[in-house]
């Protein structure tokens, strides 16, 4: 048993300390198919060598969540084996497209750390950093994580919090290189509406809905090579229960939202996510968005903006928190993140 | 919720308009490989690369049904997503081949409409075709649904009911360009039986079934981009379930029809089809199929069959309707087909 | 129903007699994402194009076990359709890996016969071939079958019982040309152990499961072309379950035991093989491993583990067999096989 790996406990990580995730993964044309078998996804640019190269670009990249899903899996063994929460995500960048046969690799740099007054757990935050097959950078993201303390008694190390945006600004968004939505078929890519047509405050209902069934969590996350035990063996919760994958359920919420965002074609930014309550096998995942700001990038005719994208198993659009302040019962995921849309 | 599309109505169709779908599609290794995961498909064409060049064609298709698929999901939001019913299909031509890496979409001609007599629906004919990347055509065919009525009271437009073929003779048949069978291996193929083995009258058992899961109705569905909600939402429908995809039926009754037709290599037309009764999880797809015709092609050594195919979850292989002429409760689709077979 | 295939039963086999087995099959890019997607595969060879190449190897190719499956799928039809019991491997070799793209086909040579004393049923041993489309064995192993006879009263042949090894040597073992691991990467490939840490007798816990889904198990062994009945058709046993696919079983637990195991990267000897007691969706699988041997291969750095991978569906690890030397009844796999190390 000595050969297994145990995972890391609040006492293992070091702030400064950088941490190279094992299995270094090649996506392509498989994972691609995969991902629209597994979500109802359609954004065009996703969908379409032929929409793609119209846009700029030399093929359809990999979905940005499937290579976001690619990075996390990876950091699962080090990161959240022992973790009791996944608590947020902040300052999240998409910085190069990932296409059809590259291979992704992760790292994460530890850049805080926090024991819990009860000192039987604490925070960690890291850095993780998504890179290609030539050593780019395609992807970077901060995570924190309740982690257990292998015992109570340990010191805890000196707090260190990092000064996190709350939000990514426009300046922050990297534009593909090459994307151009000068020639935008708007007609092929489903809806009319362009970036000046969104305004903050505006609140999307993305109408449809999907049940969610075991075998295909359970293939979405082992795509992603993610290991975490509590969503794959019916034994390892009281209850019976496989605890879905928060990325099955953000994906399933992305394409949802095409319904209403077909222009928001590539995710660029990520500002913060909480899964707000545990999503099972026959809930049926619905998706609302509202727009909470909209900025122009450093690029003619390419817009962005800023969604907060969420999933919920019932309630009305638009319902979020109760009056506690704490997310509605129903409530599965609050994403805020940054979209380019054409102008 | 203004931004998200609400289907069309019947007063929205207008004899001669020319729909063009959304969302352009590439399509691959990756939709290969979950065909045959989904589908218990083996003819051999499309089963190996090596196999289709001995017999002409510079490497496997896409599936005649995958492309089908493909075509027909980027019509559902335009045609169907207010559609009662699905009533048939005619004059269905596979034009050429689909090739890993193409990118297929679709668009449609409206060719009929006539209101119902209660005045809260109507029925609307459109010819769909799928084009590849190049602009050719790789597919068409006729399709006629029953829309609602945004308004009862609306006025009924003049009905034309467009002049279908009963079936497709052998002359309007595409053989795919290079297709050659003079090489043919049959050990290879499965079967020694020619398509003069082959009578009309004939019944052939499939024998095989298989019991369908929710998990992979739906992520077929999915695959081919089809959006109707009752597939996916099992709160869409009063009983709770959902109602498996049409297609999902056709390529699980085609691929078992392997089993006594596996040298029925290429389907390259679509006469009719009906789904005659509803499919849902848990039932067993059989399948039988009916030789209803035999002719040559303008190529030498290729021949036609005409093909009955039906789906069932019980009853006996050749009982398809009761005393009073309707399709037996057991029997799930009609599908009337011509097939490419070597002579 | 004279065009279907009735399966072979024991009267039709030949000591001496090949059988060439139908429907060649190209897998590749779609193929290995379903792989991934099925199992928690993680072995970085078969995962990444780039370690794969920084092991000599010009990219990942398919797993081994992806390998096994298609060229096992392809003899069902012909050794297995009528048999009682899947009896036992032996001699299996991996003579070449396979790549992306290849399109592999079987043949079987009948080695053995032997009717059994209730004149019902024979056993058949074969050893079976798999090859590329160059003409190049890829795969050879032997298996027997209990096959049942046409007619009781039908003449017995004459017993030939193969001489088998109980066991490969290691001289039998190929290695992958070019295979080189002298820059091997631990950390890329999850785990510091090395060939000289492991040693006979020692047993690794591979902690992990998984709950086994109908929807996986029958898209995993559709995608391998293997067609018996039991896995499918929940009408074909009188309990109404499922039989699940024993390849399925082993693929599970090799990608478990990637947990203790993460550098017994490519399997390239099969000396024997039971599927102990039946497994069923709902079950949890686990995995524990024995090192049975170890041995040192012709290529400098390369060494190989015999080993024994035990699937459970429950029990301790370690736990085999009961006092009366019968598999335990939750024990659904004792497969003993040689990988490849780095020394």
């Amino acid at each position: 048993m000595a050969k297994t790996n145990p995972g890391r406990f609040f006492e293992d990580y070091a702030v400064g300390e950088t941490i190279g995730h094992a299995v270094p993964r090649t996506i392509g044309a498989g994972e691609r198919a995969l991902y629209h078998a597994l979500y109802p996804a359609r954004h065009a640019i996703y969908s379409s060598d032929a929409f793609a190269q119209a846009c700029g670009l030399r093929a359809s990249p990999m979905d940005d969540l499937a290579a976001f899903h690619t990075v996390f899996g990876k950091t699962v063994p080090d990161i959240s084996l022992n973790a009791l929460a996944n608590l947020g995500y902040a300052e999240g960048r998409w910085l190069r497209p990932v296409w059809p046969g590259d291979t992704l690799r992760s790292s994460s740099e530890v850049i805080g750390l926090k024991q819990n007054s009860n000192g039987k757990s604490g925070v960690v935050w890291v850095r993780t950093t998504g890179t290609n097959q030539h050593g780019e950078a395609v992807l970077e993201y901060v995570r924190w994580v309740m982690v257990r303390k292998r015992e109570q008694g340990s010191a805890a190390p000196e707090p260190v919090i990092p000064d996190l945006k709350p939000a990514l600004e426009a300046g922050d968004l990297m534009v593909p290189e090459g994307l151009d939505f000068s020639g935008y078929d708007f007609e092929l890519a489903g809806e009319p509406h362009r970036w000046g047509d969104y305004e903050p405050g505006e609140t999307i209902d993305h109408v449809d809905g999907v049940t969610i069934e075991e075998a295909e969590h359970m293939m979405a996350t082992r795509l992603w090579q993610n290991t975490a035990k509590v969503h794959f063996d019916a034994s390892a919760r009281p209850d019976g229960r496989r605890l879905i994958y928060g990325g099955h359920v953000i994906s399933m919420a992305r394409a949802l939202s095409f319904n209403g965002l077909a222009n928001a074609q590539m995710i660029v930014g990520l500002n913060a996510g909480a899964h707000a309550n545990p999503c099972f096998a026959g809930d049926t995942v619905r998706a609302w968005s509202e727009v909470l700001d909209k900025a122009e990038t450093d690029v003619p005719g390419i817009g962005a903006l800023r969604l907060r994208l969420v999933a919920t198993k019932g309630g009305a659009p638009g319902a979020l928190r109760g009056g506690d302040g704490k997310y509605l019962a129903d409530v599965l995921l609050d994403l805020d993140y940054w979209a380019l849309v054409p102008i």
